[in-house]
């Protein structure tokens, strides 16, 4: 179905998706001496006195900023800064409903590194976390890691690792129905972008060895010329037997293929000539790179995309409200590997083994289930990993 | 009253006193569909087309921040970005609940002029106006006047704009209680901060002539050695007679005394040495220049100051609120002079001829035609100045 008159119609009448609003009364002369002049001199005290109390004075401690520079919003690519605010405060509103966070949307007029590194750093007083998103790879790269060493608050790149937990998630899930283990599966990842690069990484540290990655051109392979700074790493991990070629080649015999990249782009036949029993992960949107029934048909046994019209749905929705929600909790200083490690498995265990089917290896987003779970895993992966400050 | 206790109670039980929540409902995948993807794509696409009609499909259009480097916070002086938040936070509670203006607090972690006002206009496109707050002087002055050369939104340093427009109203009231013609009376301006210097530029804007500007070591005029950046124009245009001396002698035969300045300066010798009928306000907060009693003892006519237990309150609370709206209201591109003498203007002719007193030539605060009284003069202000988009 096509949504585009109807969010136009909504839009115009929400004439935007945030309010900013404040639970004082302010309908007395006592009431603005408490609130504002002169009582605020007090909690502002004690805060420059102590600037960890900012957490208790302010709403600092529940507050994610939702940055993006606007340049990889949704699948409609570089559209500026202003035309990405929708998708932002859309992100915004899922925060608040879903996991009671205040989230506000901010878009940074620019595309260099530097400069939407040293904005955010700027501001980071006013917030408990930064949420990044939509913004293009191998620019997001960068920008995350620049600002997780200058900032002791969460910083997270949710197409990245929002995309990555979740997958894992499903991957949990998946491979428990084909009764194969993570540490020998063959894995392709086809596209090595933000979601891509992420989702290969988390895996790995969950014990995946034999993966994988392809570009548009083909598989990445250590020392491959032409690579891109984010990309040489990645190939240097990945692709142990240095294998080259386009997706058709290297897919042929693979457990398991998780696409970030383009529609339509896996064929039956490639699906043909993968492994006994492959798991289908194809997340492009809203177009996903094998639809279910075509993969199911060339005899896929599990298959999952990033629409809500079919089974499986890998959706960050699961993932993000979550994490912040636990990571915000105990105030942790970041979110590292163990906590999207253990976000994920609260994902997947909310699937019950008596439950788990071909077309049922998530929950559903509207689980109520779900943010509580990643919360409570999330907060205590930071008590366990020493990054908890509360 | 000290409201120190109550005020650090408060603030813990608020956690803070911003919330940023939704109007959407998020209950099912069909509003996600709506008010996320896929359907999100329409709106930004628009936006995309013509950045204009980001105040159609998003909040930027009610959306103002409020924008400190935590250097001149209250009478604290320079507490740092963080612990100025707690006012930043009531200022934009303040904001919705007199105006309905969704209002958000941003800290900026720098001194430097430039550093801040680069912070600024990276993420100016998520808001629809500007409202500085509590940055020292004189870095406020190239602050805002950078701000408003580079950006296309309103931009207004309320410590400067908003006191002059409220300490203007209450000195039209004030003038036509004495029968004396601004055009023709002497005025000394005690503090040649942020305050001052925008009190004394509106006030001569609407005819002031004879003013002289005090800082602590006595008058300015013209040729002075060792005068700021900001103050050296300022002195060329004020003074006409090119006094010199301290504040004592300036204030003989003076009608006006305004100060923005520092506790108990102003003695009841003073006031005793000023022409008939003087007109005191004493706006330095919370101990003022003179205490109303003694100032009404030593011969004062009219005594405003900026508290709350005595009459005639000098408060920003009347200004910013409806200023912002009437501005938001018509899209404006920046706030001018001809908007705030406009603010000023009607918030005076809120005391009708009839109930003007010596106590009483300002409204209450509480007074709910203020606001939208401001809000119409500004707005028509801005569509006869060729400022208004809407």
């Amino acid at each position: 179905m096509d949504y585009s008159e109807q969010a136009l119609k909504q839009h115009r009448e929400w004439h935007g998706k945030i309010r900013v609003n404040t639970p004082c009364p302010m309908n007395s002369r006592e009431d603005l001496s408490v609130a504002y002049t002169p009582g605020v001199a007090a909690p502002c005290l004690e805060i420059a006195k102590d600037v960890e109390k900012s957490y208790e004075y302010t709403r600092r401690g529940n507050l994610v900023a939702v940055v993006t520079d606007g340049t990889a919003v949704l699948g409609l690519g570089d559209i500026g800064p202003e035309a990405g605010m929708p998708v932002m405060e859309g992100k915004c509103a899922l925060f608040q409903a879903f996991a009671g966070v205040d989230a506000f949307p901010l878009c940074v007029r620019s595309k260099d590194v530097d400069e939407i590194v040293h904005t955010v750093e700027m501001i980071a007083g006013s917030f408990g976390g930064i949420n990044l998103e939509d913004i293009g790879a191998p620019r997001c790269f960068e920008v995350e890691r620049k600002l997780k060493e200058r900032l002791d608050i969460p910083v997270f790149h949710d197409d990245q690792h929002g995309t990555a937990v979740v997958t894992m998630a499903a991957m949990l899930n998946a491979l428990k129905l084909v009764d194969k283990k993570i540490e020998e599966v063959s894995a392709v990842v086809n596209g090595a972008g933000a979601a891509g690069t992420a989702c290969t990484e988390l895996l790995m540290a969950l014990g995946l060895k034999n993966v994988v990655v392809c570009d548009r051109f083909g598989a990445l392979y250590e020392g491959m010329p032409g690579m891109t700074e984010a990309q040489a790493p990645l190939a240097a991990r990945t692709n142990p037997e240095k294998k080259q070629g386009a997706l058709a080649e290297v897919v042929r015999g693979a457990d398991v293929f998780l696409g970030f990249s383009a529609p339509n782009c896996l064929t039956g036949e490639m699906v043909k000539s993968m492994a006994a029993d492959p798991v289908i992960f194809a997340c492009a949107n809203p177009t996903p790179e094998i639809f279910p029934e075509e993969a199911l048909a060339a005899g896929a046994r599990v298959v999952g995309t990033g629409r809500s019209d079919y089974p499986n749905q890998i959706n960050n929705v699961l993932a993000f409200p979550g994490i912040f929600r636990g990571a915000l909790d105990v105030r942790a200083r970041e979110i590292n590997d163990g906590m999207k490690a253990a976000a994920a498995r609260a994902i997947a265990d909310l699937i019950p083994e008596k439950e788990l089917r071909e077309d049922n290896i998530i929950p559903s987003v509207f689980n109520r289930d779900v943010v509580p779970a990643v919360a409570k895993a999330v907060a205590e992966a930071a008590r366990r990993t020493g990054v908890a400050r509360a």
